[in-house]
């Protein structure tokens, strides 16, 4: 699936603030899309579940699910079925983010689930050795967030870059192929830039571009961070 | 909230079944408003949250998330938050269904973020005496189905009775003015008949339409049950 | 069960402090036997699940577990088997503690099972609604405690009398059998007076004592607030 | 904390078995203790968390707890403190049994938190991805066991050997100084001494000892299995 996303990797995570629902989250993923197109950078947002569908349709930048179920389709009333995920129009899905932590027999068979279905997985993780405990469950892509930073403005790149080194170790040991992005407290081109220089493949976003006054000029300087970090 | 839903009200759930699923879910609610709107019956409908607003768009029934998370709007990746739910058309939600059971204190802070934007709560329970605790919660409506009868087409109403009953019976003792549904096992015309002559002011749905070879042929023979206990 | 558990009731909760851990939670034991046979006082103790044999041994008082698991016996490997918390001399078990919080049909099967082996249970809740949905589930008795005031010393009694009668009143409606116990911030034996001039059947309390410098005498401030209120 | 567990390690799991409780758990310690003795083979117990205390202090084998919580010492009513578990007489804790499955994250911090305090972890998987994906988060041991043949008396070693052997294979790249244990199934010598062939470092048992007719004599058998395989 790797055709799908490219490396480096941008993906905004729209949580449920309601600054990113409904048509909020259309408009944001055209911002993404152009920003995206015009530098070519790849951008991944990650709306709601309710919103997936309005969001898939209405842009061609990846879309990704923030959460799916391991259930098989059935008698499963209020979960989230991959093939529903795959059949509206998302390309991928996030895991075990720090807001919705799940059971680790539970994270290998969603990785298993979307692999069957064709959804890309991005795991996340708290921290260096639960991450690359995740990267021995062959998702696609995992990601770090030290939680005491998420929605802070301190940047993870910043405030603790060993986080990202030490966790890029680990995940190589277990698995080398697998992309590490990090995340937490990042609202700057310079923290994204910051990010790449530690080695990470990307990075995840959630209010530095929601919360922010112009989420388009924010992306614009992530995505400018990304192009140099590039040359 | 009582102008959106009359009783008796037929609630038919889409759980995860791929039957149900997409324009799927679609195709079913176009019958349920054709069957609804011909016979003058009330009968809303649970899709899966990720085809929700999909649903809520192409159909004028009564459209209810399956479940909802009782978090304020903000960092709650993955939950599905009733801002959310309301934005795209659903009028209700369910809680607390026997395959996505919920907590005490968050059914209660569910019901009242539900009605604190405007969406009708249907809370279900698996017998009487947790039916009846729910009723104190104050939710708009309760539904009662023995989890050891859901999608078996062994019809609560006729293999258990007494559920109906003595659920109406605790219910009313905790609170007089809360609708009862009752479900599982219901696949025919009979079945809801009995239910209502039980006293019930509706039933709960799922497999016994979803999976029928013919669902408009069940829901028509559904909805003139409810027609004919009216008269 | 009401030869064991007279009221007013006091219910001393030792959570999981390191100063009410082991040969701790048996001398607090002691302390609190001696205040409640010197002064006629009911006062129970609910020690860490790990201390709760060493502890039931060790005393005449009342001893409760912390919480009991609705599981029958057999393959439950790290649960709490209601028939274990009998078998090692407890006489009864909290639920739904505010820090271990069930579903409501956990709840229920719990009480159940409870009963079934002979334990006196107490469910807690954390507001006046819920308390009374509990109530429904047929414990033995009830305990609010607002959240946000556990472990703070401000008293629910002083700070939020209007939960405790309300609490009171809502119950009542449901089961006027049920006697009512409140918690939270309780530090002091005018904060048990108020509380039970409210209409509480009784306290519950966990750092007041615990934590307490000198634990005896706060008991025995508790015991004679109880006292003074039965003249 | 190689020296309190040596290899081959048979790991006698009581789990909620009513067979197991109590005073019989005291006794199966005994009989453990001497086959133990008289074979010269490491045999651990797991009794109830209930019945921890009294175990630990009747036998002189290494005791462990079925679960611990991450949590630290305080607000954490109904939780399993590592703390009070070390200090109840336990060496070590079982984490994330498929009858007790944890989340990622909590899986880490209470492995952190037992070598906090001191006590030896064995970290249970349903399958060798899961179980490789925990040994990245650096327990003192891991032990794979299909849930499916649990209870089942179709032994692992024979019906699933490559889930044995696949294992040990993933767990090897991701830490090779963890050992492996494998379970399900296993009632007899020939089970044990085929799982030792294929290179597990010991088993895990509940029901093949505690549901015995004679646990004595299979544990004998389990301890000859384990001698004659280091001949």
């Amino acid at each position: 699936m790797s055709d799908i996303i490219s490396i480096p990797f941008i993906l905004v995570n729209l949580k449920t603030y309601v600054e990113s629902m409904g048509e909020r989250a259309v408009k944001l993923a055209k911002i993404a899309e152009e920003v995206s197109s015009s530098l070519n950078v790849c951008i991944g947002l990650a709306p709601q579940i309710v919103d997936l569908s309005r969001v898939a349709e209405s842009t061609k930048i990846p879309v990704f699910a923030q959460h799916i179920d391991p259930a098989p389709p059935g008698k499963f009333t209020g979960h989230v079925l991959p093939e529903a995920v795959k059949n509206c129009g998302a390309v991928g899905t996030m895991l075990n983010h720090s807001e919705r932590r799940m059971r680790i027999a539970d994270i290998e068979a969603a990785v298993a689930r979307a692999r069957q279905v064709g959804l890309y997985t991005v795991v996340f993780a708290n921290n260096a050795r639960v991450t690359a405990a995740t990267a021995a469950l062959e998702p696609d892509m995992v990601a770090v967030e030290p939680p005491e930073l998420i929605g802070t403005g301190i940047p993870v790149s910043k405030a603790k870059p060993e986080v990202i080194t030490n966790t890029i170790d680990l995940v190589k040991k277990v698995n080398p192929r697998i992309p590490v992005l990090c995340g937490a407290g990042i609202t700057s081109g310079e923290d994204v830039s910051r990010a790449l220089e530690l080695g990470a493949s990307g990075i995840a976003v959630a209010s530095g571009v929601v919360k922010a006054k112009d989420p388009r000029s924010v992306l614009l300087e992530f995505a400018k961070a990304v192009r140099r970090a590039e040359t």
